[in-house]
């Protein structure tokens, strides 16, 4: 399948062309379409990416809507959208079975019945084929495109999404699977919006993000105070979650570099990434620098630790092993931890943390040893061991890294995590993983939250 | 503050109410207000407590909008929200900022100017001196209400809301704190709307949700070709995701227990679930039913098994351990997978798969040991094995549950999985637990996808 928008424009079997809209494009609206989004309890996650591809573009996205399936309603949402934004990105409804209604109904609105469309067949085939299989009857449907329409390659799915311009606006429909929507948006879609928006595109509208963690949003707020947040058009903002607390500077340009410089300056090593980087690529990235190996061993976080770094591509050159020791017994027999020290302190203490910390490293030979124990709950806290106590361990072996000497080490911090089991064992992994960064960076780690 | 209905009639400054609306309240509306849903990176997430509230009342949530922080936008939305929906429930912008417009936007609107409200100014009084401050002059801006509006109390913040009735539609407005906006659509919204519908309320709309693994969503769609879908409110839907494809039945008293079980019938072992429940929690409840203890050994995973099994709580009753073996001399050491094997048909084949199984399920001393090695990607694949590729193995000894024997087995099952790195950890770690709760529940494993 050809993906230019030349080769797309001979097969239309109209003149109908979208990328000269007659009006200038400063607006947008994303239109998401399924019923599991409206009463499902699922969230329409596709518009946070599409939104701030839209930003980058200069448009000033100004509505989000979520609607059903019913023909009717999305025809609706359409009409509403098409007439208060120049820009209509919809997602959803183009799959395969009766429920996907967006070619139905975007056909209603606008008056240009389904056809199959070759370049939409041939791609879906291609890809089908390349998996071993045939299109089905139902699959064949996803071929049907609006008259006029240039149809948006999916380079990764079966589903073909389409674009069109109608009424002076411009209206285009990606597959709901994120992926798919993520990837069509970013090959197909903003090429084809930016030569659209050509010089009349208005500067991007750009956010800076700095993710910190450690510090609760009050303290990061008095943090900042003394910054003078100029141009006026910058918008700070800051935004609490289990990853910690995200201060973000949003400006049409972008905010400028000396404002990024002081805000970075104040959050000082609390700062442990921005934008899209998250803490286990961080971590990845520095243990790649300085040539080290690591090892983990879970007990409350229970694989979390290993699953958050083997999301990061590379991670088998730095990740020996992880083991998740729940039982007692798997601590003494994987990591060597004495019977006594259990018996003594209990499986959620200090000692026992260093112990496994310890034995990790010992055991896999790498540099540095991470570990968690702690009790995440609902049920097995006590008076003195609460919910939401846990035990971090680093045990790092002498080594010299680049021109510097780093001595051993072994640390252990005492934390008290409040919310569900699952915040409880992501607060942990952020703290476990903070920790080692903060060894990594030369940062104290007594001093770590 | 008196929070009943009766008081809060006392003291509006003009005689409409909204509890008799002119024409019957079947469907339903969500804004959320604020810039920072729109393109802050933030989503929407109050609109799925309140979808659920409004679904149990019998009302039909038909769209959702997200607005940002700008009156003329805001005004535009509750315009068209109020033309379609009967019921429209506003969450975000009553806050004490200059960005919090929801009032002005209500006032502009209905044509019924703000009028300090003594009741909102006497609860935000009494809260605020419960902690010990006085209202700011911001704060004071939260005890204005649209003339006419119902004050809805707010027990847990500064903010109050409202509620009235407009050209036949219903309009309330709640704050955008996730826990406030939940609590006053428990105590405030829910009771008054609930009046509001009487006998008039419709059945509530109650979704049935079955989840499948192992088939695509057309092959899914084709099992249930034969169903008779009856009555005609009932609405079937599919949604596909790395869990698996979820077949849904929504309709006003839920679906009749006649088509639950044609479905359930149709989909046979692929079902693994009904509604809330995840794979993790139903293996969880299969073995702990045969009082069996299970270890995972985990490559292309990652630590993702592991971290699934124990977001159930009580999950260290059944779970071991479970090892992440990223490089081959971890599966050696750890788990007693030969070297040679893994030399002869290297690390991603079925022979190491079958070895990590037995061999973590041997060194545990457990009933079952589950195994995972695969290549995630983006790289790390070839031509003979790309990226994708995964191998699960299954290690049981003989043993007795109830009254059944079961024999020893070890079981080894290729997949191809699409999509990225982290997508495809997801697809193999469902892939391994289905894999077990085949067996468990004595279907043939040799069967499963």
């Amino acid at each position: 399948m050809s993906t230019g928008a030349g080769a797309a424009r001979g097969v239309v079997d109209s003149p109908v062309t979208f990328w000269y809209p007659p009006r200038p494009m400063r607006s947008a609206e994303t239109i998401a379409i399924g019923s599991e989004l409206l009463v499902g309890g699922r969230l329409d996650s596709n518009s946070l990416f599409v939104a701030e591809q839209l930003g980058m573009l200069g448009l000033d996205l100004r509505f989000k809507t979520v609607v059903g399936d019913a023909v009717a309603d999305i025809v609706a949402v359409i009409r509403v959208a098409a007439k208060r934004a120049d820009v209509v990105v919809m997602t959803g409804g183009l799959g395969p079975t009766v429920d996907d209604r967006t070619r139905d109904a975007v056909a209603k609105v606008t008056g240009r019945p389904l056809r199959r469309h070759p370049e939409a067949l041939d791609g879906m085939t291609r890809r089908l084929a390349a998996w071993g299989r045939t299109p089905s009857k139902a699959q064949l449907r996803q071929a049907l495109i609006p008259r006029g329409a240039e149809v948006l390659p999916n380079p990764v799915g079966s589903a073909p999404g389409f674009a069109l311009s109608w009424k002076g606006a411009w209206l285009a429909a990606l597959p709901g699977v994120p992926g798919e929507a993520r990837e069509m948006m970013t090959t197909a879609l903003v090429p084809r919006l930016r030569a659209a928006l050509g010089r009349r595109a208005g500067r991007p509208i750009v956010r800076y993000v700095i993710h910190t963690f450690g510090r609760p949003e009050s303290e990061v707020d008095a943090m900042l105070a003394a910054v003078r947040v100029r141009p006026k058009a910058v918008q700070l903002g800051l935004l609490a979650s289990p990853n910690g607390v995200s201060v973000s500077l949003t400006a049409p340009g972008g905010p400028p570099d000396r404002l990024v410089t002081a805000v970075r300056e104040r959050l000082g090593v609390w700062a442990y990434a921005t934008g899209e980087e998250r803490m286990e690529q961080v971590v990845g990235r520095l243990l790649t620098d300085q040539g080290l190996t690591m090892a983990v061993a879970e007990s409350c976080t229970g694989g979390l630790i290993g699953h958050r770094l083997t999301e990061v591509a590379g991670s088998s050159g730095y990740l020996d092993r992880a083991v998740v020791c729940y039982a007692n017994r798997a601590k003494v027999e994987l990591l060597g931890v004495p019977d006594e020290l259990i018996r003594e302190h209990g499986a959620v203490s200090a000692p026992v943390a260093a112990a496994m910390a310890e034995g990790i490293r010992l055991r896999s030979g790498v540099g540095v040893g991470l570990s968690v124990t702690g009790i995440a709950g609902p049920g097995g806290g006590t008076d003195t061991k609460p919910v939401g106590l846990v035990y971090i361990g680093l045990s790092a072996g002498p080594f010299r890294a680049g021109t510097r000497d780093r001595a051993a080490l072994n640390v252990t911090k005492e934390y008290r995590f409040h919310g569900e089991r699952s915040v409880i064992k992501w607060r942990a992994s952020q703290a476990a993983l903070d920790l080692l960064r903060r060894w990594l960076i030369n940062a104290d780690p007594f001093e770590a939250p």
